[in-house]
């Protein structure tokens, strides 16, 4: 701590991503990485890419890739917003829409870089339980609020809300912005991009990292209607006018474009949660329903934190989150047929299982 | 606007880059992009790089970019911060370090961003008028301050402050972060990075974008204490923790690691800034002494837009800020020997030269 920070920095807890150890050999289910690779196609534009060119600075608008969004969902390009990362994009939603006089409402387990971006903005919240099943329930949000924000699927739970209910939620909720978070929603759950030429208020944000396999290269987006974006880009262009280079614009547009590719490997990591959860289900775990790349569980005769410690020493890794409520529970990310059995051996050769 | 905006954007009024237009064939000496490529092992890293990779996170700490940074420097790598171009580090150096009781010290004439982030972070600042020969006098930054920031090279003067008097300001200014910015102190400047080890207080900003051809990658780092350092690294993980990409991190690495390169190419770009100062001098125009690869000049006969205007008629495009005290200037972005030669001999055609 030094006397030159800023008085409201002091205090702040900064998020702690999921550990990126550079060991060989290691499988790697701790941080929702896809097992595949991009769209081969994302190789050959970075192979071709002329270096000449990082000379100038990159479009700032992003216009090529904004279009290329906007056509996978017929919305136009003025109702995309894009940055690095969706953790930039919602970081820069949270200045954009919720510092405003009224909480913030968000579930009580949820992606834990929502409750940074409230401390870092100096933004009250109600934070909401959730059922005993471990859902959401959004008729649980109904109290006056400077907006809502939640991740559909859940995280690290990987439950999803039927569109129905968030219809319903935006249906009566017009007062304030709506945030859905769709980091994971190509694995299966619904999108809520369907409703926002419906909503005003509702912004849903998306990315590049999982089901693009893209984590690597920062690109995530958001859809919303003209004048919700229009407030986005106004923070962006105050804070950073050129967060994606060049490169991130074009490998972005090409994993878009195969688009057989991505459904391929969605489909192949869906089948592998699916046999996975049967997996584990037969050696004892409770599972929850998973829409995500990932598989949150949990078993009645070891602590989670002790499965994950085992599973360490054969250098698997998985996610444990120290929190009251979820921590006897074990974020698993879903890997390849080889990876997912590996770890099934290795819970299997547990003592106590 | 919006009424789903947060109060504090409604009155923003965000950065304008210069244009980055589409159209091939211009002779662009607008936003001081080098006219050089970068060094040829950049290409080469591109070329070679395995697309595969990307579907894991990058290094959220950047530590080889890092260490390649701190050696050019004999400084450790945590006295080092890097981030998605200087306009995300100064950003985050506002919040980190800038929102104090006091107000913010910094030239009335200068980068126009800082004023955009003062607004966006809601800091109260004094600007201080410049010298009549448009240089800045740190001699008159002597009040209580809750921070102070400069450029050096000024923007969009060009003209620089020699290292005493930085250190002046430094040992007389204890008690509040001091931030240069030194984005343009690669062609000809002396950078304060030398001070680091002796004012904890100091940081000094700088970007891949200008003398290492990079501003399509978006790379700008810092140099401070290790404290300070913190300070920064606490704020960038409460609000995105990989701002920069993989091909990001390591196409900076290679340009760094060609020294020799660089120095030549900077060496270049100062050559052709005398010539240009003297021919435009010849030509009847007031050139400030400039040690950045840009030259702000004006003419006593022609308005400073009309100039404009006239270099635009042949596709020739330049800077010009409609601001008190520097609306009859243009910023000139040193190009290639030829791309200046056109520039003269467009201005010698302008009837009133």
């Amino acid at each position: 701590m030094s006397t030159f920070w800023s008085p409201a920095i002091r205090s702040l807890t900064p998020y702690t991503p999921g550990e990126q150890p550079r060991i060989d050999g290691l499988i790697k289910l701790n941080t929702n990485e896809n097992p595949y690779p991009p769209a081969p196609a994302v190789q050959q534009v970075i192979a071709t890419f002329d270096a000449e060119r990082l000379r100038l600075y990159p479009d700032p608008e992003c216009r090529s890739l904004k279009q290329a969004l906007a056509n996978t969902q017929g919305l136009q390009p003025r109702q995309v917003f894009v940055g690095n990362g969706s953790d930039e994009v919602l970081a820069l939603a949270f200045m954009a829409f919720l510092r405003q006089d009224q909480p913030v409402l968000l579930p009580q387990i949820s992606y834990s870089f929502y409750n940074v971006y409230l401390e870092l903005f100096g933004i009250e919240a109600r934070h909401i339980p959730l059922r005993a099943d471990f859902s959401i329930n959004l008729d649980d949000y109904q109290e006056r609020n400077g907006g809502i924000i939640f991740a559909n699927p859940n995280a690290p739970t990987g439950i999803a809300i039927p569109l129905g209910e968030i219809r319903r939620l935006l249906e009566r909720n017009r007062e304030s912005v709506v945030i859905v978070d769709e980091a994971y929603v190509d694995f299966g759950a619904e999108s809520a991009t369907a409703l926002v030429n419906e909503f005003p208020n509702l912004l849903v944000s998306q990315t590049f990292s999982k089901s693009r396999s893209l984590a690597g290269m920062r690109v995530g987006f958001a859809y919303g209607q003209a004048e919700l974006i229009e407030g986005l880009e106004r923070v962006k262009n105050s804070f950073n006018s050129y967060p994606l280079d060049m490169l991130a614009q074009r490998v972005a547009i090409a994993a878009l474009e195969d688009r057989a590719y991505f459904d391929r490997r969605c489909r192949q990591i869906i089948a592998t949660r699916e046999w996975s959860t049967a997996q584990l289900t037969a050696l004892g775990f409770e599972v929850l329903p998973s829409h995500a790349n990932f598989l949150f569980a949990s078993h009645p005769n070891v602590a989670g934190a002790e499965l994950m410690q085992h599973l360490r020493e054969q250098r698997i890794l998985v996610r444990h989150f120290p929190q009251p409520g979820i921590d006897n529970h074990l974020r698993i990310t879903v890997g390849t047929d080889e990876q997912m059995r590996a770890l099934l051996d290795c819970l299997a050769r547990h003592p106590a299982l």
